[in-house]
């Protein structure tokens, strides 16, 4: 039985290995919240415009939906004692608008692991991160390194 | 003389150009903040676990300074009556930590423009995002996609 998520250091993760979880909930309130402090398009913060604009309704900002994403990482699939953070993200798309009332999940595919040369105790992993929404289409995706302690000795 | 950045229209833009603007302070409160809904990691959000990490002490979240790029790019460069949002983003990096107290501006530099064939009424500008920390160094970079009207007929 393969070790679980948040248990894991860099030797435990496969290439190929698939795995889907989160249940994550978006209100207007949240997307009006994140986009006045950090995107305050009037497609994002402002009801009216938005209704004028192409997207007929507020939407989140790509980058909300970023941060969800990373949110559910983190709950369900980065481990605590061995995630050492990311040197960066590769392929960000924003397919899908993610409107009020969206409920999210995502869906995180291993693509491939590296051991670090120059440090021998760590990896970079590659993950494929595509956020669905309640119908299941992919809004989101991304391919996104971590790096990993591997196990210690026991 | 160019067109202001807030005023401009798809076809103000012109690869090679170069614009620095911004000037935020990274607080403590506001990378706990962030962190504690959306990227709830040791190193972001408790101090005292952060100076036993590799980071020495509590860090930004990536996703929280390109939430501040993105604002700056909001406050100063994209036009709310040409910008149509993006389609995604390339290579993001996170190539240096943000610590608290960290004054941060951004760097702009517009790589190229591309009207669109099927919808002729906008185009895509392609620009390269690099945040500078107050000692110069560049702390994060990425290259975005943003959709802009082209200018109406008068």
């Amino acid at each position: 039985m393969a070790v679980p998520p948040k248990e894991r250091w860099f030797d435990d993760y496969q290439p190929g290995e698939v795995f889907e979880f989160g249940d994550y909930l978006v209100s207007q309130e949240e997307i009006i919240d994140y986009a006045r402090r950090y995107d305050p398009q009037p497609f994002h913060v402002d009801p009216v415009a938005a209704r004028g604009s192409i997207y007929g309704d507020v939407i989140a900002s790509g980058w909300m939906t970023a941060g969800v994403a990373m949110r559910m990482m983190c709950d369900h699939f980065i481990p605590p004692a061995s995630g050492l953070g990311s040197p960066g993200i590769d392929h960000l798309r924003w397919i899908l608008p993610v409107r009020p009332g969206d409920r999210l999940r995502l869906r995180a595919t291993v693509l491939a692991v590296q051991r670090s040369r120059s440090k021998p105790d760590r990896g970079v992993v590659t993950v494929r991160q595509e956020m669905l929404n309640q119908d299941g289409a992919v809004v989101m995706s991304l391919e996104g390194k971590s790096m990993h302690r591997v196990r210690p000795a026991s």
